[in-house]
């Protein structure tokens, strides 16, 4: 890029929210994307650098100079700079740790020194704090002076001489006290916490339910370690939500972005729900075989097969979704099993009784009125007890205090299948035999 | 409950979180539960009141008397109080409507009239504003006045004659700000914003991509009309993921909670695609039906039917759900489809021939080495066809500006049921005849 066009490049990254600067910027040859990186203030280069993907992040990363990547991520936000951290291979790594100061080192070492999946995972070590012992007014200036460095000071955390959480106060009840008022009168001293090991998803769930915009993080001996912002928190939700939907199609987690992830990753992500699912599909296999001589003598039954169970297994589908995501989202309570029992059936009897008129016609024309009724007869027991298997699978995991994502659609379809199978040709040898 | 017995619940519940206190008194037999939310200040009770799940909050506001029901309505916040109206009957509206001010029933008016998810439908009308020419002390002083009514004071919207959005100014940036420099001069005066008939979801991106704690509404004629904060941002969220999992398993939009849904809603939002899928699965019994010489010949061949059939939609459904998914957080986009086929043709084989292996032994028991070949062979080329289907829907509805959430399992299922009795009994007449 030439002189005067930096100028306009600049110009017109300036005009951008910096979340779109990186869209933009990813796109950029590599080269191009570090010259305009540098167009930009190292503030605006450390927020940016966040907005980016984790492999484009790297990147960037290996290809800056050490003293500009010391420089950048001592501008980080704690949380993303560790997450970086992690991402370099342990060369960069080594190189990078002895240019930081002291006090960067150890909170790296302590930010990234936690599990996967963990509350100590999301936190970020940057939050505002206070005494407690100061006024309103003096506290508002304390928050002024940290506004820089801190991730909010929209709350701040009172702590106590070995760091143990004494209270937390909002910004807005700050400014709402009367300027003498100390800080430790008006902080809530039973704040809604999280701990470093609980699962992520903790963080989330309660930041979203009692409408925070950060959540204190306490170690094993109840000293502040960190904070969950919400909007971390929205992209733990989102993860967690990822998660969710992977279960429902029987693809186990794994911890990278599907762009990005390696063949072999999806592949063991993948496989073994697959070959389980054979294994349960050798019972319908079973069904057939053991109806061998009643298929033999009516080839015709056979044109339903595909249609029948795929209506158990879609119906199925359909309950275990609709009761995965409202236990899910609180929606739906253990409890509520016996009342929604009764409503499921009187719903999966009206969809069956029109899907059997559905085809109806067709069995006549394929098989005439006897085979008519038994496809009718047939799709309506399916279609309920297909329904009534989805329904009741999450329930079941819930109780046995699995997740109930895990009763995905492929499981309920292939224990619809083998129940399909067997209602199909029970009837079918008993009504036209 | 006794006097005594007040004094001990009221001091219980004091000291829960308000988004507990809603679940417990939801559990509350009729009656008690409107004695314990009278223990509580109105204050309370009006933030109390929107935690409660819908069917909740209609029970209490007609058990309520009219004057203690309007005085709850004039404490609660604006989006909250118009969604509360809205759920109540007709004769309820009426008799309210004249006990509100006029500015509270202009305000129910205006947010009660957009049409469902919409962003007007999810705004609220208490933002703070500023004045243009205010210093920043000063604006901080109006914020603080402001706080008890306004839903949030950390963001303050700047407006000019005819409501026009001038700019927006966080608290933090006032805070940081020299105290007599004008807001005018520190506002981001191009900030992100919405339009009040935008899909609500475009609120909700909007709010998780930029980081914001609330999101500027305007009208037709650009003039402020509201605000969407981050946590109803969050609720939005959850119900479009609500939505895009409902979709995935071909059912379709409903605008209640499942738990509250009646019997007619939840038919008629899972009947559609059910009978669909009927159809589409005729064409499966079609192909069996074609094959019926090649059948009749070798009954042992439907042994491995259901298995192969469920293996190709099995594989399929986990490639569909993959893309579906990062298609809607943006980690994949429409251009990567090319890198990602390739990749996916691999881990397709890698998971076909896995899954062949795994019913070699049962192919050979079942039918010998002849049939065991036949199933290898259709094992590995339906999964692979199965995940290229799933794979390729997703990129095909988006580009035809459907949702690609619509590729749901189901209908992936289908497809790859189609397919597999076509090659299976294709392969095995080429290869045991």
């Amino acid at each position: 890029l030439a002189e005067d066009e930096q100028t306009e490049v600049r110009r017109f990254l300036e005009s951008l929210e910096l979340a779109d600067v990186a869209s933009v910027i990813e796109e950029l040859p590599q080269g191009d994307d570090l010259t305009a990186i540098r167009l930009l203030s190292l503030h605006d280069q450390a927020e940016l650098i966040g907005h980016f993907r984790a492999s484009a992040q790297v990147s960037v990363a290996e290809r800056l100079g050490k003293w500009e990547l010391v420089s950048l991520m001592g501008a980080m936000s704690h949380d993303e700079r560790a997450d970086l951290f992690k991402q370099l291979d342990e060369t960069a790594q080594e190189m990078l740790l002895p240019a930081l100061s002291k006090a960067e080192r150890e909170d790296l070492r302590r930010l990234s020194a936690h599990e996967e999946w963990t509350v100590g995972s999301v936190m970020t070590s940057d939050y505002a704090v206070l005494a407690p012992e100061l006024t309103s007014t003096d506290a508002i200036t304390a928050l002024r002076r940290q506004a820089l460095d801190a991730e909010t000071i929209y709350y701040a955390y009172i702590i106590g001489e070995s760091r143990e959480l004494l209270g937390v106060v909002s910004l807005r009840d700050l400014l709402t006290a009367p300027p003498r008022q100390r800080v430790a009168d008006i902080m809530d001293t039973e704040p809604v916490l999280v701990h470093v090991n609980d699962p992520q998803e903790a963080a989330a769930r309660r930041v979203a339910r009692y409408d925070l915009l950060a959540l204190p993080v306490l170690d094993e001996d109840d000293r502040l370690v960190g904070i969950v912002t919400a909007d971390d928190a929205m992209d733990v939700s989102e993860e967690e939500v990822t998660e969710d939907f992977h279960k429902g199609s029987t693809i186990q987690r794994f911890d990278m972005s599907v762009a990005d992830a390696t063949i072999t990753k999806l592949y063991r992500a993948r496989i073994f729900w697959l070959v389980l699912l054979v294994f349960g599909n050798i019972f319908s296999g079973a069904g057939i075989a053991y109806f061998e001589e009643t298929i033999a003598a009516h080839l015709s039954l056979l044109f339903f097969l595909p249609l029948l169970i795929a209506s158990g297994g879609n119906a199925g589908t359909q309950s275990a979704t609709l009761m995965v995501r409202a236990l899910a989202t609180g929606d739906v309570r253990l409890r509520d099993f016996g009342r929604l029992l009764s409503r499921e059936v009187a719903i999966a009897v009206a969809l069956g009784v029109t899907m059997a008129a559905a085809v109806w016609l067709i069995g006549i024309w394929r098989g005439g009125i006897e085979v008519a009724i038994v496809v009718a007869i047939a799709m309506i027991t399916i279609v309920l007890l297909g329904a009534l298997i989805g329904m009741s699978l999450p329930f079941i995991f819930a109780i046995l205090e699995k997740d109930p994502a895990a009763a995905s659609g492929p499981l309920v379809t292939s224990l619809a299948d083998v129940l399909g199978v067997i209602i199909y040709f029970t009837i079918a040898s008993v009504l036209l035999i």
